[in-house]
């Protein structure tokens, strides 16, 4: 009640208010209007929208204000970067609210992975709101680093904003016990590429509510229809924001919000993250102030964030300041009344959060050349890569195509299992490279066109986990990645710098240039995803579900 | 768990399901467009929109199917009904949600009413939210039969839904400790006419969410921009849709519900409810799927009401059938799944509630015509009413004009409290009107032109209250209210033939023909309501807020 009390005596001018935001054209996510106002800001809370003046005016006259953006979800391992260091990235863009998956890192940690996580993010400025994983293992087809079960999720979930994206649309189906007991909390994340009809029925009926898988307009009208929020995304890899932005209408848009699913940090320092999803969807014809009210207002309706995301008397003063409507340059950003950011600067610092449960997390003894020793029959069925897809196809290949070999490494309980197979379209000469990053269990994924290069690449990595490139018998480039193997512990400049560098030393090895080096890798152990993956248990065909 | 489990495997043709809807036309409230299709129903809850066949088919084809309706503020008191009556009464009309403010009957018998309205709301099939009425008594100026502190009211919430009505706004302006002692809960309904500017602000600050008052379009405006919800009103007295609708954009129409407030059983009957709304809105040029929108999906997310408002899988089934969209003719209403209405009836029965804590309400000596002698001078002020409104006019009036007397009588706890006063333009002639409906304390109130009419009209009213109309020593018509002096224990037909006749036998009285005979005297007492007003504390002036 005290609180109130400031709050009513600062709208009324009786109190002076932290500070004053004066003459500012303000983005209405309400009426869709942009009109000039003051605004009255105390305790990190919008009190008045009006006519205010005190001695702690700022003048925003001839820009543009508007609420913070929410990403509605996101692997913050994906940016490879630590909660802090990922906030220093994406608050200078506008962002103040993610809802985070941490994923990646349960696979690799378990609950150690998810505390850890939880407490580096409390003491930052961005406001993360961290889902429970459902899929940690995310399929019975790989060894993962740990398991979260239904029983355990059910314990853990009053820590978390919901469940994070229940990605195994077959068990809630088929009404598999372990999936149906992870349903549970406040909001629950859907993951339903192209399901349809009577299965999404289903899939609706359990309690899911939102999908960030659409790839066409007729798949998200009939989840809209069918009740569910639709996350835009607009990742690294992923690209939709193009795709989908027909679907919006003035009676979808409330039902439309905007993600970013996975995106490496260095694309978010140069392009952006939720600001760079406006831009997108306004290049492909949508209204600006539409787009912004599906980064802000949408976003927290769909979360239940109360008092969040629109510019008015008694809403959270996350508060962003543009110098014109292509929000290519926000001047300000402020988080609960707090200035975090100028000028595309953060100027929080940080204090590091113990990392010691989650750090050396690769476990191989020391391997040889001869690990990687198979006998090679004159006809194999081997991975096509695809460019510009994670999409692969399965061909029949002989032993004198230009062939990769590449070998995923169970590398979290030390069992010993591996998978080896052969890539067509990769052509690496002369090297491998080796990485702690494989979707989602991430054990170590190698390829190379020599096995010593391949052991050396393998050895690199300690661990601590990170990417090496090898060419020759010495390693060319690496990258560590001391939390899980899957982010560094530096900061977002020097992770671009690092990252840039492996790129180049890449180039090195010939490698096919429609192909990204590295994120090709990344998903090859994916066993969701068509056509053939290998992993840690061999080389297995997502069409029959079946290893070959 | 298990419900889930049936909910999927109804959802894909593994189970039959209660019933199939067969064939109708969906009203798409998340797309604003109309589509063809089955729906599969499932212990209350639809499971499937898509193509279904069983075994309990229920051909609705070339009939609309649409979510049923809320009305988003009413007190069920104005009904003059039980909530059982209501419920009969309403339900045919598509109304299957209520957000409920028992105001009046808390005035007459405090957490006694409260309890009496939870009970005989819990075993219909209607479902009545019950808010937590925030102004018990209404204002200092009058004597009510009940308080509710703020202490009280930071106890009692966990049983209601949230606040009602804040209707003491200067309190919140003014930070009275009181009013904001009693802001709790997880959403409170405001009621702030034409309140603007830096004092809008700061009800807004304090975390009132709606307003049903507005009656301009840019009031509304300003109230949607600093985040209000708009409850667009069409009740028996406030008929505002017409006013409003100008307001309701693309952009707004998510920030905009119906709702009743006030409305008599018999105008429900006649003419409809929150149906009536809609066609009311419609007549004035919105969309009829957009304010069937209104009435569903944005009155269930204004007032958190979760799987609520729309057709689609985990949504409650509660369905309304109409054979055309004017919703003249509703052929089916089902509530959870239950069929509960047919063609304009109510299929359901209910046992009655106890009403032993709310009857017998009127506490007052036997009154002699002496009673109500007052001397009068020459000039006097009087109470001038207004037609087709309930605002008055302060006037100076002669003896020699054509005068009615009125009292206000304290009904509650024999305090022996009276206020006389004179009115013109209602011209009562020979006889006298009393009732215990007196907004808002509920004192009995009585109208005449002479002192032994007015005794008889009072004396008639017994232990239980309700409403008299005598004249010449007879007394020509009158209603029982047992329940609070306030609401009729019968049928709404039955209410409904009584409340006829009472109109009836007030015309032999030759009140004017264009003053509402009932509803002026019942808005007579209500001292927040310009310009004059009566209560038994005495003559008031609501202009200065003082006594005359």
């Amino acid at each position: 009640m005290k609180n109130i009390k400031t709050y009513i005596d600062t709208a009324m001018g009786r109190k002076n208010g932290d500070f004053i935001l004066k003459g500012g054209s303000i983005i209405d996510v309400f009426t869709g209007e942009i009109f000039t106002s003051d605004i009255i800001v105390q305790n990190g809370v919008i009190c008045g929208v009006g006519n205010y003046s005190g001695s702690n005016e700022v003048d925003v006259s001839g820009k543009y204000v508007m609420p913070g953006f929410v990403d509605t979800h996101t692997h913050i391992e994906s940016s490879m970067c630590t909660p802090s260091e990922y906030a220093k990235a994406v608050m200078p863009h506008g962002v103040t609210t993610v809802i985070a998956d941490p994923h990646e890192i349960a696979n690799v940690c378990g609950i150690d992975g998810l505390d850890y996580m939880r407490i580096a993010s409390e003491n930052i400025p961005l406001d993360v709101k961290l889902m429970l994983p459902s899929c940690v293992p995310a399929t019975p087809f790989e060894h993962s680093g740990a398991a979260i079960t239904a029983h355990e999720t059910q314990t853990a979930i009053k820590d978390f904003h919901g469940i994070g994206e229940m990605m195994n649309y077959p068990g809630i189906i088929s009404c598999d016990s372990e999936a149906l007991g992870k349903l549970c909390g406040d909001i629950i994340d859907g993951h339903a590429p192209l399901l349809s009809g009577n299965e999404l029925n289903a899939y609706i009926s359990a309690g899911v509510k939102t999908d960030h898988e659409c790839s066409i307009v007729n798949e998200m009208n009939e989840k809209i229809r069918k009740g569910m929020y639709i996350l835009l995304r607009e990742g690294t890899l992923s690209l939709d924001i193009a795709k989908l932005i027909k679907g919006v209408t003035p009676h979808t848009l409330r039902r439309c919000a905007f993600c970013t699913d996975d995106r490496f940090v260095g694309e978010i320092i140069r392009e952006g993250s939720i600001d760079h999803c406006i831009r997108k969807a306004v290049s492909y014809g949508i209204n600006t102030v539409d787009a912004i009210i599906m980064a802000t207002l949408n976003a927290c309706e769909i979360y239940g964030l109360k008092n969040k995301g629109a510019i008015a008397p008694s809403y959270a003063a996350d508060i962003v300041i543009a110098d014109d409507l292509s929000l290519n340059k926000i001047s300000k950003v402020y988080k609960d009344g707090i200035l975090v950011c100028e000028n595309g600067q953060a100027l929080f610092t940080v204090e590091k959060t113990d990392n010691s449960t989650v750090t050396d997390t690769v476990h191989l003894p020391t391997i040889t050349a001869d690990f990687f020793n198979q006998d090679l029959s004159d006809s194999i069925t081997a991975i096509e890569l695809i460019p510009q897809s994670i999409i692969t196809k399965k061909v029949t290949a002989r032993k004198t195509d230009n062939l990769s070999k590449v070998c995923v490494i169970e590398r979290h309980k030390k069992l010993g299992t591996k998978g080896i197979a052969y890539v067509t379209n990769y052509n690496i000469t002369k090297g491998a490279i080796a990485s702690s990053i494989g979707h989602d269990s991430h054990n170590i994924i190698v390829i190379g066109d020599n096995n010593s290069d391949m052991a050396l690449a393998v050895n690199a990595l300690g661990k601590s986990g990170g990417i090496t490139v090898c060419s020759d018998g010495k390693i060319i480039a690496s990258m560590r990645l001391d939390i899980a193997g899957l982010m560094s512990t530096k900061s977002a400049e020097e992770i671009t710098a690092e990252h840039d560098a492996l790129y180049n030393a890449a180039k090195a090895l010939n490698i096919n240039e429609n192909i990204d080096a590295f994120l090709s890798l990344a998903f090859l152990p994916l066993p969701v995803i068509p056509e053939i993956r290998i992993t840690d248990s061999g080389l297995f065909d997502v069409t029959t579900f079946k290893f070959i």
